[in-house]
């Protein structure tokens, strides 16, 4: 039994995606974007993919068996990360969707995203060093000064020095108001920062020399609650001279312990502790008091960012499980006993199929999601027309807590189905598919719980604006549909849409005049379920786009005809049995149910 | 932050089951329990649950973090192990429901199942030993010849040897047709066994001084397929003399290999080789050819076992969210953002309680389904009227592929969010949840998996006798929506149930008739979705018993209120987000949708 070479993506979904859903190159057409063809994107795609295949897959097994050791206070990785940590940064991962004037590509984020995802499927650790120190290099680009950015935000980008995100406190954990951390500032302009933080991710490790922590902390005198925290800068080493230069020396930033997660396991969380001696240094990011609504910023695209992470990990284990079904012979065909014949390949058996389309629905549209995320972001940031930035900045607002949840959420069961189609084999650490349920795990936990996007969805998104955000998507969808309906998709589908969209326009000014009349805790009781409610609808519109892509294929007669239709399948399966679900779950919240708003601690 | 000890199960919550839902004290008038009392059962339940919270739980870290090591061909267990399993067996858990023929307690299975639920949420690998003894014990009581017994089966209940269940093949996993293993007959009466196996569970250990295999092989010239399959009793030493005795010596059974299982890690998973050096004694137990027919007739209680350990493991990690949920602040209360307040405990944030109240709701149910099954199982074998046993062994027939499945993978679910109850310290291997629900993963693969169940639920239970154990779960869930609606149970939940239930038959009558026009594919084509659907009502119906039996005692102004409170948010739960999801299933399954039964493995 030969099980075929894990893909870690389909490269025709990916090609479908950008140049027949979503008409990447279109995006073209913006002056920021002018520099770039079909042809760029697809040179950075091949370049990303083929070292995803050839290079960091292999890591990925041994860099899950060791995790990294902590000894002397220090944190060294498996010497494999050394390996693949420079090729990573040569491929332009850090820059790929930066502006030149940084040293970037100006990739559409839809391709850089896309690209990403096949690195992340290859070994999501390795590639979790990188989009932390992007993303630190972008809040320091967007919020930081000239010095800040000479200091920092070059090196970062370069891959000299990593970043990280030092925002959680063993006392807070998701409530941010009640950060800690002290910073008093100095006559020479730095603060001395003063705290403890956990669960930071590549808080500390021996791939370069340096380490730039973004703190939350309180300068002292600051108000209470979130109004009172600014966001610094904090290098594990510091310049001698701030900020001519000089030799680097300690900062007083120490690793204080590390957390053994159950997967990433290339990539330490440690639990950190900044001035214990009384001279950490750390600079003032923009403007005393802003840090979290600075975090806020930068949150879409990290939120964006798990969600890719999520659709990744479910995609390998997906064909992983896709490869084991066409390999593996056992049983026979219903009505079909006959012993002395030869054993079919388990994909032959209904179930099997059953749990394959489930988990091709789950990935495709994960990943079909987070690419129209990663366009309306693009075009948030670069659109020509004011109105059309507005419009498309809306749409990412709504979309982004679905985009960080859906791939998490639904992710993890199709990661569990595909250990379940190994069998027994699927229970053991000598397949692979036991390695991405665990990697997975994290994504509905970090950058916001699933119940905090929940929150923000129904709290924030949907009712900001006066609902123009759910009227923007509205109006997509109705595009959608009108696409679908041309290329001759199954009406029943198209229909069913269309009446789940009203039904959540409904559903959504229901709930929002609960909270016009200050019943907040009534409009957001079953925040979870409107999550999950609008995450099924906004997943069967990417579907229904595919679907109108696929018949489009097969009219012109594009090829392989099997990929369109197995695609046509997996819509017809998301409308058959994932919307269905909507009328009962629309009804939940609309009900108001209150079993557990009035459940009390001491009934349990 | 004190968190509270973890109980594994809710004391008041098995009380409330066995005496309050349940009535088995009614068993006692039963002449094969006619020894017992509630007194005796709580003395077992009391001494298991206490050994399981005092002794056996301390050991569950341990064991789990240092899996059993292989080494000059033999596996060596946990020390820890050792010090626990001779009094496991002094607890009496090997016969706590066998006859007292063979030194049993004569206990209701419904009593030594729910006892057992204290052990196996305490350490689910120790218990895996006891459990497949005196599975193995049983299968020889039954079917084996007097040799047998007196050579196998008093020692296996004995606790002296251990017993284990070979039947996989590596080439065929659940195909029991294609078994391969050979069996030859002697002159001297015993066969030669040869063969390779796979997943054997307790395959080799040093807790005792022999292992008595079960194992599956075709005696030469035995017909193809499942009606050639012959079991053997095949001791890993076997007496120099068959059947009189002597010393102990090697009977040619080796370790081939060692599975690295991801959970029940104090259970070692083995890959075994049976005469390789053409050396390996084998015992016929009963006739040539039923080896299959025996195991299927021990499987009932194998598989109400799976769902057991599926229940206790989802209980364990329940009652950890639950203590951390109580102890762990965090956050304030919507509309009461003054971050001056204390934090709350993060039970007080609706979206926390949602996750325990649906946990509540799987455990507690769970509990409730493996408990009415055993339930069955004690009619079925020991009821003073032959109708009522045949009655008894339909339910339990009907209700075994779904006591075997809802606890394992709607467990599963539950094992997963609490961890995410835990948030960023559940990711991590210091807190328990990870390891729970790396336990309950197996609970939907071995014993036959999801899928087999399905198929056995609809392609066998329900049509069984022309439908007659779907209508005798007709008339038991009708009692107990009598017993509801005069409790003063939401009449609403009785209405939906009953709906529900009809539309259960109606579907069932509609699949059951394009199987008997011969379209076999098409009636078993939604076997999950059917076993979802009707796990859901079942599990409805445990639900209206405990808030039947919730309100009588709230109307008898028994104690605490707040347990009954408790238990009716949970039911009012089940009701308003479960039930509402038959309609759409039952359309599914009937409408025949074809998505996957259309798709074709090259369209993947």
């Amino acid at each position: 039994m030969t099980i075929p070479q894990n893909p870690l993506l389909n490269d025709r979904d990916v090609e479908f995606l950008l140049y027949e859903v979503l008409d990447a190159p279109r995006l073209c057409e913006l002056p920021y974007f002018a520099d770039h063809t079909r042809e760029t994107f697809d040179l950075y795609l091949q370049s990303c993919r083929r070292f995803a295949r050839e290079v960091l897959f292999p890591t990925y097994r041994p860099v899950d068996a060791s995790p990294p050791r902590f000894e002397g206070g220090a944190v060294a990785v498996h010497p494999t990360l050394k390996q693949v940590f420079q090729p990573m940064i040569e491929l332009g991962v850090l820059t790929a969707a930066r502006p030149a004037d940084v040293g970037g590509q100006q990739l559409p984020l839809v391709v850089a995203m896309l690209a990403g995802a096949y690195l992340m499927a290859a070994n999501l650790s390795a590639c979790g060093y990188l989009g932390l120190t992007t993303a630190a290099a972008h809040l320091i680009q967007t919020f930081g000064d000239e010095a800040l950015k000479s200091a920092f935000m070059t090196r970062l980008y370069a891959g000299e020095w990593t970043g990280t995100m030092a925002l959680t406190e063993p006392q807070a954990g998701s409530s941010l108001a009640d950060v800690q951390a002290r910073a008093e500032r100095t006559d020479a302009g730095h603060y001395l920062v003063r705290g403890s933080k956990i669960f930071i991710s590549g808080g500390d490790h021996d791939l370069a020399e340096n380490i730039v922590h973004l703190v939350l902390a309180r300068i002292d005198g600051a108000p209470p609650g979130i109004k009172g925290v600014s966001l610094f800068a904090v290098p594990k080493r510091r310049h001698e001279r701030w900020p001519e230069g000089g030799r680097l020396v300690p900062n007083d930033v120490e690793v204080a312990g590390v957390i053994h997660k159950i997967g990433w396991r290339g990539l330490p969380s440690l639990a950190m502790s900044f001035g214990e001696r009384g001279d950490c240094h750390g600079y003032l990011v923009g403007n005393p008091h802003q840090g979290i609504s600075y975090m806020f910023q930068m949150m879409n695209e990290a939120r964006i960012m798990v969600g890719v992470n999520a659709a990744a990990t479910a995609s390998a284990a997906y064909h992983e499980a896709l490869g084991y079904a066409l390999a593996r012979p056992q049983g026979r065909p219903l009505g079909s006993k006959d012993p002395r014949t030869p054993q079919v390949p388990i994909v032959e058996h209904a179930d099997v199929r059953r749990m394959l389309l489930r988990q091709k629905a789950i990935v495709e549209g994960s990943l079909a999601l987070v690419s129209t995320t990663a366009r309306y972001a693009d075009l948030a940031a670069h659109a020509a027309d004011p109105a059309e930035r507005e419009r498309a900045q809306r749409l990412l607002d709504l979309l982004t807590p679905i985009t960080k949840t859906f791939p998490a959420e639904k992710g993890f069961e199709s990661n569990a189905l595909a250990l379940q189609v190994h069998g027994g084999y699927g229970y053991s650490s000598e397949y692979l598919p036991e390695a991405w349920l665990r990697d997975q795990k994290l994504n509905s936990i970090h950058e916001g719980t699933t119940g905090i996007q929940g929150l923000d969805l129904l709290g924030r998104k949907v009712v900001a604006g006066g609902g123009a955000a759910l009227m923007a998507l509205g109006g997509e969808v109705e595009q959608t549909i009108g696409r679908a309906r041309r290329a001759g998709v199954e009406p029943a589908w198209c229909e069913r849409l269309g009446a789940s969209m009203s039904l959540l326009g409904e559903l959504t000014m229901h709930l929002a005049e609960a909270g016009l009349r200050g019943d907040v805790e009534r409009m957001l009781r079953h925040s979870a379920d409107y999550l999950e409610l609008a995450s099924i609808l906004v997943v069967a519109w990417q579907w229904l786009a595919m679907a109108a892509a696929a018949r489009e294929g097969l009219a012109r007669g594009a090829s392989p005809a099997g990929f369109y239709e197995g695609k046509l399948c997996a819509a017809q399966y998301w409308f058959s049995t994932e919307l269905p679900r909507a009328p009962a779950l629309a009804a939940l919240c609309r009900s108001g149910e209150d079993s557990y708003a009035r459940m009390r601690p001491e009934w349990f």
